[in-house]
């Protein structure tokens, strides 16, 4: 590794540090990693707290399936181990946002806690919220904007969460939003409460 | 790919959008791609243009080794391939900074020229520019601040860029900064003039 290393010169004087761009974004920057099943709510909620976020002047970013997996993680299919490394790189990259400062949303399924608990071990304590978008397969079915569940149960769609493959709840969630019995705002409204309790949102 | 579509929802809907995030940023998210040798001054120069645009009240963010090869691309190793990927994963993750509204620097030698006009090509006109941080070899030898072209002399790292692997200098790059023949300060007021000039920071 030594070649790559040569670039690394600088960074013992690395001046403008993380505190520095937070000063100055009047927030702290936090990975909220939304997990849930498909249809649970969970893009709807990340683009809701985006919007409001903005509004009051914060400086938000969402992460989802959109810009990750035609992008970055396009080289990726759908086997364990290039799920597993799917989940890896979206953290890497929420940590990276997390480090400039930025409240960044990501927004997948991501069924196996041993995947979202790899990610939260490689973040400093306080950097990374696990929010549980909570519905219910009945719920999320019922709703089923896409067809998928419709086309999962038609045998359509292989090991689709929830179905036919395991979604593994969180047990330890900063927070949890119960889709099934609130509306997106109660959702979001809840969880930008939460990032003000805990000092995530700097008085302006 | 349809399990993981279903988080795609509300991409129509997407109400923050990246001219938002600009306006409130007052500056053009941007990805300054510094490639050069070895011991240039890639990564001082990245530094100091991050404080100069911190302490202009600009949020800008640096990716280099550190940041990145222990992490997003810590199981990535030194093959063409890897190289290659290497490469690619730090551009998609500058598009990412860059629709976020950042002015991100990236700080790696990237001597292939493909490698890094395919970075340019999947970002939109203006959103990535090239700055060729040239010093030729006499020069940073000279400098060899961690050794490294001792050791490579000593043909104690194989392929090492200048002495036994090639570098691909641009062809076209939107800037040169001349760091055999200006000081840091110079190179990197050079580039933010740059970046004034071309309206990527906007007045406050």
């Amino acid at each position: 590794m030594a070649e790559q290393k040569s670039t690394n010169i600088t960074w013992q004087e690395r001046v403008v540090d993380r505190a520095a761009r937070e000063a100055h974004l009047k927030q702290r920057g936090v990975t909220i990693w939304l997990t849930g099943l498909s249809g649970s709510g969970k893009s709807t909620v990340a683009v809701a707290v985006e919007k409001m976020l903005m509004d009051q002047g914060r400086l938000a970013y969402v992460l989802d399936g959109d810009n990750i997996r035609h992008g970055l993680n396009s080289n990726l299919g759908f086997s364990p181990e290039d799920r597993t490394e799917n989940i890896r790189r979206i953290g890497e990259v929420a940590k990276l946002f997390t480090d400039a400062g930025v409240i960044v949303l990501t927004s997948f399924i991501s069924p196996y806690r041993a995947d979202r608990d790899a990610v939260r071990a490689k973040m400093q304590a306080g950097d990374f919220v696990e929010v549980y978008v909570s519905a219910d397969v009945p719920t999320c079915e019922s709703r089923d904007v896409k067809g998928l569940y419709a086309k999962a149960r038609a045998g359509q769609i292989p090991e689709f969460t929830g179905i036919s493959a395991p979604y593994e709840a969180p047990e330890k969630p900063e927070l949890v939003l119960d889709t099934a019995n609130q509306t997106v705002e109660e959702s979001a409204g809840k969880l930008i409460q939460y990032l003000r309790d805990k000092g995530y949102i700097l008085a302006k």
